[in-house]
């Protein structure tokens, strides 16, 4: 089992990746047989291909995710972390809250990631 | 399935009676059935009369629950919030840095709350 640093430090990567716009950072992070549900309550996205096809089509230069707070470990193989990620649109700026589970497979790599927001987290600025 | 607002509203009034010591308050949120997972990883409280045993020992007249942010949403039957925890211990302060995470039931009644926290996220103020 992945240790809580690692986690957490994966989490990081992941945002940092996001946000330098690295696709390939993104998907090594990824098991090939991770689950991705975003939002949880959709119909989850199931292999690395497929999540692949998903981030192509978030990782467009102008979304960020911004941090809020620490990230959370676990006593097991998970950690959470509170976001909110801004994406330009036609001059506006849609800002979504978010909160991310991630479950990390015993390689270190990311089996699931969750991510919680409904319609009542997005806003326009 | 209970609207977004409906578990938001939920979500805060299990931080309003955390912070006013009603344990009943808290349990009135819960399903029957309901399992809490706190941390996650450890083995879950099964059942109202577990969880009224497991909120007995933290409901104590000095933790307080500290919301950070929005509470999120879900697309489904679920909600997600970050937040600290505070409790008075001989002198200092404990914090506990956690986001939880809950599912409802039909009946708007909490199903079950996962708590992410790891060994990394307590420190003493």
């Amino acid at each position: 089992m992945p240790t809580e640093q690692h986690i957490k430090t994966a989490m990081q990567s992941y945002i940092d990746c996001f946000n330098r716009d690295d696709l390939e950072g993104i998907l090594s992070l990824y098991a090939e047989d991770a689950v991705v549900e975003d939002p949880a309550g959709s119909e989850p996205v199931r292999g690395k291909a497929a999540i692949a096809e998903f981030y192509r089509n978030v990782v467009n230069g102008t979304t960020r995710i911004c941090r809020e707070e620490p990230i959370r470990g676990s006593h097991a193989n998970s950690g959470a972390m509170a976001v909110h990620i801004e994406t330009k649109v036609e001059g506006a700026t849609i800002v979504i809250h978010v909160i991310e589970i991630m479950s990390f497979n015993d390689d270190g790599r990311i089996a699931s990631m969750t991510a919680y927001w409904g319609k009542g987290d997005m806003e326009t600025r």
